[in-house]
C-alpha cells in the first residue's frame, strides 16, 4: 500500500524528503507473467505524475507492436496536445536500431543491442528521461551483448533523478545487488499449459 | 512472449479459435510489489482492444486516488469522444459502496463488501463488461466477508466472454483452483526496507 512506512530509519545524512525523492533503480524478474505488464504500469503512473516517459524494447521482434505502445504513444500525443502527463519516446529494437535473434546474424544482434545500451546512457548523461523501461533487457545482459559491470556503474552514477525499469528472466545479481526494488514474477498456472494460446487484450 | 505455444493440446473438443476466445480469471497474489499495477496495465492493454472496462477497487482508504485511475478514466473519456479504445467504468469502494477499516464498525465494512461483490455479480450477469480488475478483493474474501465458494461458482458460471482479474495477498485456495492464470509476486528488495517512503509516479 502507498502509505506503507519503512521499516528503519537509515543513518545516510540524508532527509526524509530527500530520501523520498532518491530516484529508483526497479527490477522485474523470474519465470512468470506481468514483468513488462507492471513496467508498463508503472509507466502510465509516471505519465500522470508529468514524468518523461522513455521506453526501450529489447524485444526478440520488431513487426510484434504491443497495445502499451499504441496508448502509451497516444497518452503521449495527448500531452502534446493539451499538456496533460508527460512525453512518450517508445524505441523498440527492430525498427531503427532493432535487433533480432531470427534475422540476420548472432553478431549483427549484438551489435545493435550494444548500441541501443550506448543511446539510453547518452540519454542518461543528458537527462532525457525520468522515467525509463528498458524491457526485456536481462537478456543482452546475460548473452553478454551488454557488459553488466557497465550497465550497473552508468546506473549508480546516473545524474539527477531519473528512474530505471529493467524486465527481464535472469537478472544478474549484479544487477539485483545495485536495485532498489526486485520483484520476482512467480509463475503458478498459466493458461498455455492447459494448451490455450494467447488472446488479444489479455496477452498483447 | 506473446507468440508462445501452448505445451499441451487438450481433448476438450474445441477448436483452437474457441480455446484461444476463452474469457480468463486472473489471480495476481504474493506478498511483492506489482499485482495491482500488472492489473491496470492488463486494462490498459484491454482498452485498447476496445473492451470495456470495470475497476472495482476494494481499497482500504477511499480518500487515496491512484495515477492509474487518473488515465483510464482520461482513456475512457478519450473513448466517449473519438471512439478510440472502450468506456471505462471505475469504481472505488469509499465513494459510494465504499469500506474502509479505518472509519465505521467492522460490521459496515463487511456489509459494504458484500454490497460490492453483489454489484459486480449483477454486472457478470448482464455482461456489462469485457474486462473486470477486482483490486485488492482477496482480503473480504479473507476476512469472510464475501463468500469465497459464492465468489467461484459465480466466476466460473459467468456468461459471455468476460476475462477477470482479481488482486491481493492470500489468495484462497479455491480461486487458484478455479483461475486460469496466477501468478506470484515475491518481494526480494524493496526500498522501505532501506529506510525510503512511497514517492509519487512510482507508488501512486
Amino acid at each position: 500500500m502507498p502509505k506503507g512506512q519503512p521499516t528503519v530509519v537509515p543513518d545516510d545524512g540524508l532527509t526524509t524528503r530527500q530520501r523520498r525523492n532518491r530516484p529508483l533503480i526497479i527490477v522485474h524478474t523470474g519465470p512468470g507473467k506481468g514483468k513488462s505488464t507492471a513496467a508498463f504500469g508503472l509507466a502510465l503512473r509516471g505519465w500522470n505524475a508529468g514524468f518523461r516517459i522513455g521506453v526501450f524494447q529489447f524485444v526478440k521482434s520488431a513487426k510484434w507492436r504491443i497495445g502499451e505502445q499504441t496508448v502509451l504513444e497516444r497518452l503521449g500525443a495527448l500531452h502534446a496536445e493539451t499538456g496533460e502527463g508527460g512525453p512518450v519516446d517508445w524505441h523498440k529494437m527492430g525498427s531503427g536500431w532493432s535487433w533480432s535473434r531470427k534475422g540476420g546474424t548472432e553478431d549483427d544482434h549484438a551489435a545493435a543491442a550494444a548500441e541501443g545500451w550506448e543511446e539510453i546512457k547518452r540519454r542518461l548523461a543528458t537527462e532525457a528521461h525520468d522515467l525509463y523501461v528498458l524491457d526485456e533487457f536481462t537478456y543482452p545482459m546475460k548473452w553478454g551483448w551488454v557488459d553488466v559491470d557497465d550497465v550497473v556503474e552508468t546506473l549508480q552514477n546516473r545524474p539527477g533523478r531519473q528512474h530505471v525499469i529493467i524486465t527481464g528472466r535472469d537478472a544478474d545479481p549484479r544487477l539485483l545487488e545495485a536495485a532498489d526494488l526486485v520483484t520476482e514474477m512467480t509463475k503458478i498456472k498459466h493458461p498455455m499449459d492447459a494448451g490455450q494460446k494467447g488472446q488479444r487484450g489479455i496477452e498483447w
